[in-house]
């Protein structure tokens, strides 16, 4: 069987010059049919394979919020590099759920459930890291280099996922993220959840506590937006900072006075994301 | 009274340096409570008032899609131009309706109706054409100089409002507008109700019509996706573009092989129009 017959084409536009996708297909880890989205620039063709950026987006997103919102598309013709961005949990009739928007669908908070009902879907950990990237590489014209970025809840999920795979991403950046899960009211909330009340199961999805221990640096920028109605109670980039001094991790870390956390901040900031992978991919 | 105490803000967000701002007010034009967006960019203050594109969207959008999806906060911060987007008919309980998307709610035409139960509310051509400008120049730090754009509904809206206001705008632009409403679907039911069967008074809101006549012109230009599902059967550029030519008026009309009617085409091309506007704008 090839991917021709495992992927369903959703829509396509025209964007740039490039191509905006979405598609369907039967994830196995996760149990369930999951879309995601696809932006493919000009120079993508079987003879040039270009590089990929993985988007993670945040909490109650799914694959269309960043391709729709953040401008992204001119950048990344200009820079010949295609993104990915996928849902943000598991998805469906029979799939757990929670009353909350923090909780079960469009929070998978990209780890691997190990209780119950979560684990029987909600392995966005290995989705991300495993089965996308082997679909996506196998069914379009890019090369196996790759960076990830997100926001929030995805800010948390890249810079995790990137630390986890030293040498799997070439770069790293993160918008808004939430920087020590283990300490905000979002992260505990998922993470007692997704992975019970041990909190030696925390400290391995929790940014802050890996970039301490970081020893394999991966090239990581973060913007956050100094009104961000979020940054003292759950996303605490000051946590992270003083993380990346104690192993000396190359961390960029930039307050941006006056911006918040929606789109309309990472629209401003995302050619400088976008660059700054760049220079890592070629 | 001043304008402080008739305008409420509703959002503010940062963006690019200036401000995305969302407000509501009580429209005397239209007999009901409006909301409109905003965007003014850096420059913008009181001893530099700075022009202004207006942006008349499609069918089923309010005032947030053009400032979500379109990009264009990036180029208008460059080039120190505010953008005002209202919404696309009036709204509120007692406010006429119908079932389809094409028709009441979301869907008033730019016109001023004169046919019950539509003639109540819906007089978005006076709204566009004098009540927002007056309020806009009063309440920011903008300048009477005026350029007008829009989308589909909204691109008939601007090509219209310009034509049948020459001086009164700079330049006008549209993206894929329905350039002869009265031969089209879209155009025939609307027109039909909000203006009656008599279509004498179709004509003064015909943008082919108007440019077949026009001996004042006002630069123009369109962009048309040559992919667009509803390019022969609502749009036909065509018309406009022969109109045009019997008039000599300066019409830059420009189809785009592979764009679809989505904002993935605007966006693609949103730098353009506002770099040609600010040609004119300056």
């Amino acid at each position: 069987m090839t991917t021709d017959h495992v992927i369903e084409n959703i829509s396509v536009n025209k964007s740039f010059g490039g191509w905006n996708k979405q598609y369907s297909h039967q994830s196995t880890t996760l149990n369930c049919t999951m879309r995601f989205a696809i932006y493919l620039p000009p120079q993508a063709s079987k003879s040039n394979k270009v590089p990929v950026l993985y988007w993670l987006s945040g909490l109650t997103c799914t694959d269309e919020n960043f391709m729709h919102k953040a401008a992204a598309q001119r950048v990344a013709a200009a820079l010949g590099m295609a993104i990915v961005a996928p849902d943000t949990s598991p998805r469906g009739e029979g799939v757990a759920d929670d009353e909350g928007y923090d909780l079960g669908m469009g929070a998978g908070f990209y780890v691997n459930a190990t209780q119950a009902p979560w684990n029987r879907h909600y392995h966005m950990y290995d989705y991300v890291v495993n089965e996308l990237p082997r679909l996506i590489e196998a069914a379009f014209p890019v090369s196996n280099k790759r960076a990830i970025s997100g926001h929030s809840m995805g800010g948390h999920g890249a810079l995790t996922i990137a630390m986890l795979n030293p040498g799997r991403y070439r770069s790293v950046s993160a918008f808004s993220p939430i920087c020590n899960p283990m300490t905000a009211p979002w992260g505990k909330k998922a993470f007692t959840a997704y992975l019970g009340k041990d909190q030696a199961a925390w400290q391995a999805h929790d940014a802050s506590e890996l970039m301490r221990q970081s020893t394999q640096f991966t090239p990581a920028r973060v913007d956050q937006g100094g009104a961000d109605d979020f940054l003292k109670e759950q996303l605490k980039p000051e946590t992270l900072e003083a993380a990346a001094k104690e192993s000396n991790y190359p961390l960029d870390l930039r307050i941006h006075e006056g911006y918040d956390h929606s789109y309309f901040f990472i629209s401003s900031f995302i050619e400088e994301h976008l660059r700054f992978h760049a220079s890592h991919l070629s």
